[in-house]
């Protein structure tokens, strides 16, 4: 079963339609490009997607990289993929033009990535660490680091990681080990062990650059006293000739559910004295940087968990237009045709969540990459710092709702094709096995739920929560106006009201009882999540109404796209907004139930 | 990491507190045995699963059978099992004593066989098709088929399964094409092809025993026309000994996403000419003997997903108890000692929903198991008739609740192992994907909704769910009188009259338009299982509450346990049952977004 990858006319409406993205052409950083060059981008993502992507996602499931104790072995096809997309500059297609790059803007970036990553999100997995390892340098990086590791990165000749994680502290990285010490020559030794360090070792690339985080001896305890270090698997040499292996050893490879062509690994820095480290930016400092990073894969794991979710939309609707069994409730007649599942009421159900879900999904990762370009390049520095804070309180939720419901999304794609979505034969069992990663890495649900309640909608005197605020009226507003959307308009802007009355009860009990207040976190998150969702799709609903209360514009298939995006936001409304009620009860009440467990009760 | 299977505390106060399981004893088939009969027994099971079970869940995972084009090549520990499973006599212990059988009850055997599933549930589907298939012909072949067949599937020489699906039809049995021609000899020649059939070949006993729908030339259309044959994979002699092959061929195997271990294939029957099948019972009446079989196999679907979240649980308890990391939220001091992650509110609360769904699940099953029981053995027709009316109208939430609840909790157990949870070197992602098949396999979702709402809850002028209401009544009654689990009894007594006006608003729908009357059915079957599982846990509620009353008389582990099913209790009614008010708003307002939702428009 070939699955057609993302929705072209949907992308299209997301970029154009839904966000501004050709308004970008007015700002002097992109005045030379034009839409042309865009679609151009996206199109020759998609062909490579698919010619040199989607050809291994099934193989690189079922033939995951190994480890012979010397090398790590992979089929041929992934270091085929990572050399097309190298070649064809998206390695380097958002560097300044003097950067060598082609100076494109993130949100076209990461819509032609999300081709890329709905054609084989363990294959595209590399690249997209290999650019976030490599902005890390670009941004704190001395420019000797620059002028030595980025090039080669953009070539496709280095690859990149994010060493963080060790065994003995997941993600309180306050707790990390890993040892620093400084060198006369200025360089530092580092010694320690990472684990489920993704790509951390593969057979792709002549190099590896480990941006690793470790603690310089006598730094502060916690995480004041982290820093961040450029750690090369092979040294390299001042004219940039590869140079002696360095002390850092892959110790084993450990084996996925899902995901499993990106190798993750259990790495060791120093076992034989100490693996070179070059320090990034100054001493103490290495948790701010790396969240730059962390905050990029957040985008990226909230996008990735997107387009998974949209493959098995697709291969389920695509299934279950084509498949015939069964008869309406209202027909008896035993010989009569059975008709395609598609119309069993529930199969419909089932398909337009999804939509739901993932349409959403991607218009929100997106929208957060359009926030990002404007942080950097609006017009205003109002304009960049609005974006800036609006993005910062919204990438737990980013990173988490689709997580969470993309993820949703492949188990209804299962359950559409019944006993073939079990199969390995069909391709939804694998998404869904993919796509139980993305809640967990780059930071867990719990982690999120604390971040969003705790630090994002306090943060500035609920400066963002404020602007979040205003977004939302504005569309609810819009949407109030107008009759085919006015009841959606009215139930979002009454639970945003319920929302800021909640955040009143909540946020005191922060410093009164910060346990107490933020045990239920994680349920706060899901609600900031649906009221999050629900303006997503009222912001499409609005754009969609609106073209069909043109006269005798629309084609029969634009009609039906933008029906089938009112009827989604409808669904989304109608069925899963109104969840927050029971759960908003809960959390205004505190509810101390399983805050009260007892470890003695289990 | 080695899992506890199960708890046999849990166990001992479901099968003695909660159900009166000791009181079978007073009953004339159990008057020879005694408790400690019934404990020995599962203690056996218990000892079994633990040696031959558990010692290949894994391996039968990674080793998944293969076909050479001639045999199943199998794990050698699978045949092991099987063996010591049969040797202790679990596939006859229900049968009566002049049967060859230990006279068991079934809620014991349930029980055994709950441990038998949690140590590794692809090896246990074998013996338990079998045990399905056994129970068919004992109920409905003739006194020939019985001798012939039944003492060698005793033995375990013999194992059986269950050929109903089709790859042309799926759920939809009216349309299968297998046809049966009568033949002089009384027999019948079967060809056609079936899917998905477990256990359908394999390297374990020297026969299969095929239970088979088809239909004979010239039947009705549709469910009407469906007949049940016996299908042997080798002809039996009339001495017993092996005759010919027959004609039933494995076309192939299926690769599944979890329960390897169990053969799922496609069969292909009369490729030369036709395969010899003995009509079971009357001609057309296969689909009304098949649903015994199918009925006995929801419960043991329930069953065996709740123990498969029962070991996630397990497994996740345990790893929490252990795992240092981070701080609590109030302490600021990062020199402090890391905390076992159980002390998280939010590692507690994915606990909680965890043990709530877990022992939930395995709480409903046993008492659809007692039922099951009572519909035969209890004293008076009366209560024979009742208990029969109850399992028929909750066997679809029985089947789909802990199918999609303790689904759940295997992805909270991932969740509360992190990183680690997504790796096959920790067992709980194997929980996850074997877990999976059950909303699928025996109806999905989907057909246990259109049941219950569209026959079980109308049948008979609501006949049974009328002892439902007056079941949950008596609970919620009782509840009520008591301090600590009174407002638990209110809140499900109001659940319930929201219940029963539901279905006075739904049920004149289903004659008025049956297509928009079934069209929630699915939403239904999750509000009429939150009610149930409610139920099932004010009624564990009302136990411990009144145990934990009484002065000074319990040891601290008891004490601790009993609070522990107080505290399980407390958050599903609070947590949990409360979601059914949007639920039951989108129901009695006969939503119809999804419903409406055009093709053309995805």
């Amino acid at each position: 079963m070939t699955v057609q990858l993302l929705n072209a006319r949907d992308m299209d409406f997301l970029l154009y339609e839904f966000l501004d993205t050709e308004g970008l052409l007015q700002r002097p950083r992109y005045c030379e490009h034009s839409r042309e060059v865009f679609d151009a981008t996206l199109e020759t993502a998609k062909t490579i997607a698919e010619k040199y992507f989607a050809n291994h996602n099934h193989k690189g499931d079922e033939q995951e990289p190994t480890f012979d104790g010397e090398r790590v072995q992979m089929i041929p096809e992934t270091k085929e993929a990572w050399d097309h997309f190298a070649d064809a500059g998206f390695l380097a297609a958002h560097y300044d033009f003097e950067d060598g790059g082609m100076q494109l803007p993130e949100i076209i970036l990461r819509a032609a990535m999300a081709y890329f990553s709905a054609a084989n999100t363990a294959t595209a997995g590399y690249p997209c660490l290999s650019l976030g390892a490599a902005n890390l340098i670009q941004s704190f990086g001395s420019d000797e680091q620059k002028a030595k590791f980025i090039p080669p990165m953009q070539e496709g000749r280095f690859a990149g990681t994010m060493a963080m994680t060790e065994p003995g502290q997941g993600s309180a990285l306050a707790d990390i080990t890993t040892k620093a010490v400084p060198q006369a020559d200025g360089s530092y030794l580092i010694t320690g062990q990472k684990m489920f360090i993704s790509g951390g070792d593969q057979s792709i690339t002549e190099n590896i650059i480990h941006m690793t985080l470790a603690k310089i001896e006598g730094a502060p305890a916690g995480v004041k006293g982290i820093s961040l270090f450029i750690v090369p698997k092979f040294l390299v040499n001042d004219d940039g000739s590869q140079g002696e292996r360095n002390d850092v050893a892959l110790a084993g490879l450990l084996h996925k559910m899902g995901f499993r062509n990106t190798t993750s690994t259990v790495l060791s820095f120093g076992e034989k004295g100490g693996a070179v480290g070059y320090l990034v930016g100054e001493p103490h400092k290495g948790l701010a940087y790396m969240f730059q990073m962390m905050n990029e894969a957040r985008i990226f794991v909230g996008s990735t968990a997107a387009v998974l979710g949209y493959q098995g939309f697709n291969a389920s609707l695509e299934y279950a237009r084509e498949r015939p069994q069964g008869r309406l409730p209202s027909n008896k007649d035993p010989e009569s045709k059975q008709i395609p599942i598609v119309q069993h009421a529930d199969v419909r159900r089932m398909l337009l969540a999804q939509k739901a879900y993932v349409e959403g999904s991607l218009a929100l990762c997106l929208y957060a990459s359009s926030l990002f370009e404007d942080s950097h390049t609006a017009d205003t520095p109002e304009a960049r710092q609005q974006a800036f804070m609006l993005l910062d309180l919204l990438t737990p939720i980013v990173k988490s709702w689709p997580s969470k419901y993309a993820l949703k999304a492949n188990d209804l794609a299962i359950q559409v094709l019944g006993g073939s979505g079990y199969i390995r034969e069909y391709p939804v069992e694998q998404y869904y096995r993919d796509n139980r990663l993305n809640p967990i890495h780059e930071g867990t649900e719990a982690i999120h739920g604390l971040d969003i309640l705790g630090r994002k909608v306090p943060m500035g005197n609920m400066a963002a929560y404020e602007l979040f605020v205003k977004a939302v009226e504005a569309t609810a507003a819009e949407a109030a106006a107008r009759e085919t959307t006015s009841e959606m308009g009215q139930s979002l802007l009454a639970a945003l009201g319920k929302l800021s009355r909640l955040n009143a009860v909540l946020l005191p009990m922060l410093a009164k009882d910060p346990d107490l207040g933020l045990a239920n976190a994680t349920l706060y998150l899901d609600v900031f999540g649906r009221i999050t969702a629900s303006w997503i799709w009222l912001q499409q609903a609005n754009i969609a109404a609106a073209k069909l209360a043109e006269e005798g514009a629309l084609s029969v298939d634009d009609a039906n796209f933008y029906q089938g995006k009112l009827q989604a936001a409808r669904y989304y409304l109608e069925w899963e907004l109104p969840e927050i009620d029971p759960q908003i009860a809960l959390l205004e009440s505190h509810n101390s139930v399983p805050f009260d467990m007892q470890d003695a009760w289990f």
